[in-house]
């Protein structure tokens, strides 16, 4: 089995470890955050670790109301413009804690007045060191070249940050994700019965919405660098603005669909792609009204339902986790069935240093 | 000859339009900023308006450090989120001026106390009269479902908003735009007779980075809308990060290399990517050390001098323009190849509504 898989799996113990440990962070954090709240929030990552900032964003957005922007690290490390970051929270997302750039940009901000916040699965690390406040994934050492585990432990670092920056959620909620977690996984072989479809695939595109966008960028770039699909990503709306051209029949398009409030949107898409006769993967957790070639159906239960006396949150907002795992499992599993190893993807090394 | 290579012809036609009309109304609104300067600035846009939405975003933060996010319209269209907007510029791109996604997230921040600019192509638009501020991109009536100038008066509209947000631009320089881009025009028969080698190609990868970033966005919707390639865009730093792994011997790979703070690290992935022996076809103004395929050289007189008693400038600041018109001009030209009309697009209209 290979060492991805083994980390796929050990995310529901990896995500009630960082509870555990972070929890109690969170609320001095949040008293810091009532006194001075951010004006806007900033996040600077790379890789799989801006995907998670993806994911942030929208979180962070939905449930405080507090603008925020995904950094372009060019601006500071290249371009060496100094941005005005007073009243800003800015936020370092790196699983080794040991990424240039990002940390240039921490830094940078530190310097321009902003609060900064560390999110990294290195205790050691210079993101660590560097942060005004680290935040800890404890996800174990990832061997895996291609992340995953850290990944999950990032969006629930999401979580707890929009916790602390005033959302209206349940922390009992929180700990409920690694037993979400612990059933998508339960969908290991469903999954790898449907890979071996795939095993000629060269490209596809991969579909997501709102708080799901981002995993439309991890699996896409799971595809990418496990089994070297040329493997697109856009947003329900982005595709319709221009690129939807390209797909004809036979196209592979992969989409995430979980209940809430872009699910309209979504099922409209996938009944358009029926139309045009692409083979349609739907992640979902409901009857899908298109005609998808296959539909991957995770339990509805992983729902948030709205709880009485608080702030109405959207019905997906605890979906990206267990949506992200049969993902993950996924280009795992078609890694193998196309002989490839998917612990090794040709060119890559565990830290990626760039400016 | 195809409507879209018609109006790929007109642009420095329209450019010379849009800045006669347009830069009156600038030094009003450069008075009001003085007084007041945005804290942040919020840029909403969808298909080829995002993506000079995204060149806004480099410039806005290189020329006059004010921190700039790309608006995430499901947090409002989907999600009703209340965005906390006093003291933001919120910044709306829409060719027609009425995608409805866009246009809510305008009204919402209006609401939400910031102060409001279409960029729009059409003066009677829903955009137009529901902003503050109208700028009009004056580029005439767009035919081709493919926007092409209507992307560079986007660009253009950009450079003059950063001068009125204080940005220290001369606008003698900007007077040089239309010429620029009449001088990229002159490449029209070296990229035709190049196109016909991508006859056969499927699939590709652009990259820019910096200033140049968004120009590898509109590429590769170019070459999805009018010739249905599987298109990839990234980052000089993103592909690295996990993406470089799907790319072998005879990847094509398109890549934007101008001058600047942005040259050493694309010409060292330049060279990485011989080494991997892809296919690259670069746009660049000076000899590049690895061995591409194919180097398309842009006059080296486009680069932008730094002046005495202004502040530092970077040497990319005007490239964008002159840069993204060959890959336009390659695109429509690649379609005829195909045997495509890039005119009209399978599955597409020029007015495309979305949430």
């Amino acid at each position: 089995m290979s060492k991805m898989l083994e980390e796929i799996r050990e995310q529901p113990l990896a995500l009630e470890r960082t509870l555990k440990a972070e929890l109690r962070g969170m609320e001095k954090l949040r008293a810091r955050f009532e006194k001075q709240r951010p004006r806007f929030v900033v996040l600077a990552a790379r890789g799989t670790s801006d995907n998670a900032a993806q994911f942030g964003r929208y979180l962070i957005e939905v449930a405080t109301g507090i603008p925020v922007s995904l950094a372009a690290p060019s601006v500071s490390t290249l371009y060496h413009a100094d941005l005005r970051m007073e009243g800003a929270l800015v936020v370092a997302i790196s699983q080794s804690g040991e990424s240039t750039d990002t940390n240039v940009v921490l830094e940078e901000a530190k310097k321009q007045g902003a609060f900064t916040i560390g999110i990294t699965n290195e205790a050691g690390s210079t993101l660590a060191k560097i942060a005004d406040y680290a935040l800890l994934v404890r996800a174990g050492r990832e061997k895996s070249v291609a992340a995953t585990k850290t990944y999950t432990g990032q969006l629930l670092s999401f979580y707890m940050l929009a916790w602390a920056l005033g959302a209206d959620l349940d922390l009992d909620d929180l700990r409920r994700l690694p037993e979400l977690a612990a059933d998508a996984l339960k969908l290991e072989k469903e999954i790898a019965a449907r890979a071996d479809r795939y095993r000629f695939m060269n490209h596809a595109v991969v579909i997501g919405r709102g708080l799901n966008y981002a995993n439309a960028f991890e699996w896409a770039l799971k595809l990418m660098e496990t089994s070297y699909i040329v493997a697109e990503r856009f947003s329900q709306a982005d595709i319709l603005h221009g690129p939807i051209a390209m797909v004809d029949q036979s196209f592979p398009v992969f989409l995430l669909a979980p209940p809430g409030p872009t699910w309209p949107v979504m099922n409209e898409l996938i009944t358009k792609l029926d139309g045009l006769r692409a083979e349609t993967l739907v992640l979902t957790d409901r009857s899908v009204q298109g005609a998808p070639k296959t539909a991957i159906r995770i339990p509805s239960r992983l729902a948030h339902k709205p709880r009485k006396g608080h702030v109405q949150l959207p019905a997906d907002l605890y979906t990206p986790i267990p949506y992200i795992i049969p993902a993950q499992m996924f280009a795992a599993t078609l890694a193998t069935v196309k002989g490839l190893n998917p612990d090794q993807p040709r060119g890559l090394s565990k830290v990626t240093l760039t400016l």
